[in-house]
């Protein structure tokens, strides 16, 4: 399962940056300042020595809240004395892992948006690319305790997104993270597991051969060393990775209090797309999803489809209109729909006061009549036109939406009349039996 | 149950409108122009003689559409020549109910909004003063065809609204709208039925006496004269008058092709506001909804309080913040917590390895140390310091939503540690045992 990769940086530079993930805490924007302004081969120069550079000092004296410089180059001290890079890279190659660094040919560059608290480096282990696949890619995240719901449509957001050529990142733990993981591997597509925990951990344990299948067919990282155990620092710090190696983050599910709202914050922080779940509002599980909507911080997302277009490229990955059904009576013209309305269910009335009824001239409703009768909609009776019995039949059995009237305009109204047998539309608001509209 | 009201206006004025009611289609805006020109009995005088006036047909010829008056004033005249308007008002008036105009006391001026589509008049039938009922008022629509989800929770806002004084306004219909005509009358409170019929007539049958209740506690209104039976045409219409007389909608079930949208629509021609109830994505009756949020046409709403929250006055009728359950972690200060999770579960680890993983000073972690075990977090043992075994059993069953990690900064670390009993927060990420982090 090992994989090799265009190694660009010495790997002088490749010890210093393991040394320093052991010396600092993951996302340590202080570390990551004395990175970017000394390198990390000074850097670790400068922490055996114990004396940090000078102009570095000054820098950071200006900063708003200067930290205690003393107490942090300690702590980095006397984690760099008991750390030993050489094992921790001999270990994470030897268990099949590589370590990424920012410069080679597989860094996911859009972490660099996250400034001094970028990773120093990355433990990735699996056969995909980690940069390329997280080209196009969406953070899938939710509660652990997700409910049958939130994990039936997390696996479906891991398939559809799969199938749409989109990959899943998420943290693999249980619940919405694992179902999503589990869907995109069902789709036969690369996935991104982003643990809080060295990759040779498994965490959870019952995950081992989820997390076997993601390395077969995608990556599992970390920005921590090998042997780490997971922490809640941890495991916030790791949240800002998920939002920003993907394009987007959806919530699946979320209580009130959820790390995936964190996960949320990030991707907002970094101006990704932000999309969230609806549910039923009876569950707990969706009242995180339902205030982010609410807030107006998320996009209302029902599909993979929905997800896409938001992250997608513009007109490119549009999600599918959803269609109204088209139901025959749309296909009557204006005046036809005025006359049908006057008819009544029972009885019958003439012509004349049908005309009057539906406000058509006299010759108007003649000729609709004439088609309502032959279209099948209506009938003559001794006492005069009346609706078939077949629709007053129907009408007393209202179930379906596709009865609802439509939000919009009528469509087309040049279109034919329709065959009788297709009827149910007239069902709409399935009055009672009715006489003509004149009062007696 | 009939109540007499202030009529300001003569009786030949309530007649004449009266007979136009019979004249013109439900939201004629042609005869809401010639009223509002030439008043309501020059109107019928007009229209008697077969004649508009001049200055009226030289106006319309300047609309943007031209309207084909001869055929217009032909149905008009139609219908008004079998017209008999004293006995709409005695029909109605024997039934109960009453006629209010624009310009009587009972008048709810919030209509003249509609302009020329503005109802000539209302019948009104029950005890509530129609225009006091419709000052806080909400109207509550949906899907005639609801689900049991969508029937509960337009009966809970039913409930919900009336119990905070304000009034429910809906269309009487199947599904969501009698859920909240019921809830609201539970709670004691007068509700608004909105009808596309004649108040005289009882649609659909089966809510019979769910209008007789009504009639009781709120008032049951109709802009159709006595006798006149409900048209889709009358429907759609009709949602106007639900939009217009409430200061917001709120959509609880709508399948993509739904009157509710088309309601929903109407109140944000008015510039109303408008709330929808999300659903689960895989019901077809929350799609409309979902569409709305989508579209961000809708605000997000999930409770009656987040809808009074929306129409209520601003400051005045706030929704409750809904707050994240605190746990007792959340009373650790940040270096006490950091120590704890640099704690293992199993073994144990000396205060100088425990403070180099907290990264915490020598002295700092010792005080942390003391305070944790007083508070029952931790304990000694013969390897040194490890969590206490009932943390350690906890950790096996993580369900609880309380036990994901807060997506904000951790409250007021100045709290003192609490009792070990209320403990399962520790659960968060339920780790599996650990050993400090040095690497061996």
């Amino acid at each position: 399962m090992s994989r090799t990769h265009a190694r660009t940086k010495p790997q002088s530079e490749v010890e210093a940056r393991a040394a320093l993930m052991r010396a600092a805490d993951v996302g340590d924007a202080l570390m990551g300042r004395l990175i970017s302004q000394h390198g990390a081969q000074q850097a670790v120069e400068a922490i055996r020595a114990r004396t940090l550079p000078s102009e570095f000092i000054a820098r950071e004296a200006q900063q708003e809240r200067p930290q205690d410089l003393t107490s942090r180059l300690h702590t980095w001290y006397a984690r760099l004395a008991a750390a030993n890079p050489a094992a921790d890279l001999k270990a994470g190659q030897s268990s099949g892992a590589r370590l990424i660094i920012p410069g080679d040919a597989e860094w996911p560059t859009q972490l660099d948006q996250l400034g001094p608290s970028r990773p120093l480096g990355l433990w990735v282990h699996g056969n995909a690319d980690l940069r390329f696949s997280c080209l196009k890619s969406v953070a899938v995240v939710g509660a652990r305790a997700a409910t049958p719901y939130g994990s039936y449509v997390a696996a479906e957001f891991g398939v559809g997104l799969s199938e749409s050529g989109w990959t899943v990142v998420s943290g693999g733990a249980y619940g919405v993270d694992g179902a999503a993981h589990k869907g995109a591997l069902a789709a036969g597509s690369p996935t991104v597991v982003v643990l809080a925990c060295g990759v040779d951990i498994c965490y959870p344990s019952d995950h081992e051969s989820l997390f076997t299948s993601v390395k077969e067919q995608g990556v599992v990282i970390s920005e921590c060393p090998p042997g780490v155990h997971p922490t809640r620092a941890r495991f916030l710090i790791r949240n800002r990775l998920i939002a920003a190696l993907s394009r987007g983050t959806v919530v699946v599910e979320a209580a009130i209090r959820s790390g995936a709202l964190n996960t949320a914050t990030h991707a907002l922080s970094l101006n990704r797309h932000l999309g969230a779940l609806p549910g039923p509002i009876t569950s707990a599980m969706s009242a995180g999803c339902h205030r982010l909507l609410r807030e107006r911080k998320a996009v209302c997302v029902t599909s993979s489809d929905d997800m896409i277009d938001l992250v997608g490229v513009m007109g490119d990955d549009l999600a599918p209109q959803i269609r109204a059904p088209a139901v025959p009576r749309d296909r009557l013209n204006e005046p036809t729909k005025r006359v049908l309305d006057a008819v009544p269910a029972r009885g019958g009335a003439g012509p004349a006061s049908i005309a009057v009824a539906a406000g058509v001239s006299l010759d108007a409703a003649l000729s609709a009549l004439g088609g309502l009768a032959a279209a099948g909609y209506i009938e003559r009776t001794p006492k005069g036109w009346r609706l078939r019995k077949q629709t007053t039949a129907y009408r007393k059995a209202p179930d379906s939406a596709a009865l609802e009237p439509p939000p919009t305009p009528e469509p087309d109204p040049t279109d034919t009349p329709p065959f009788p047998d297709d009827f149910p539309d007239l069902d709409y608001d399935h009055p009672q039996p009715h006489e003509p509209h004149n009062v007696p």
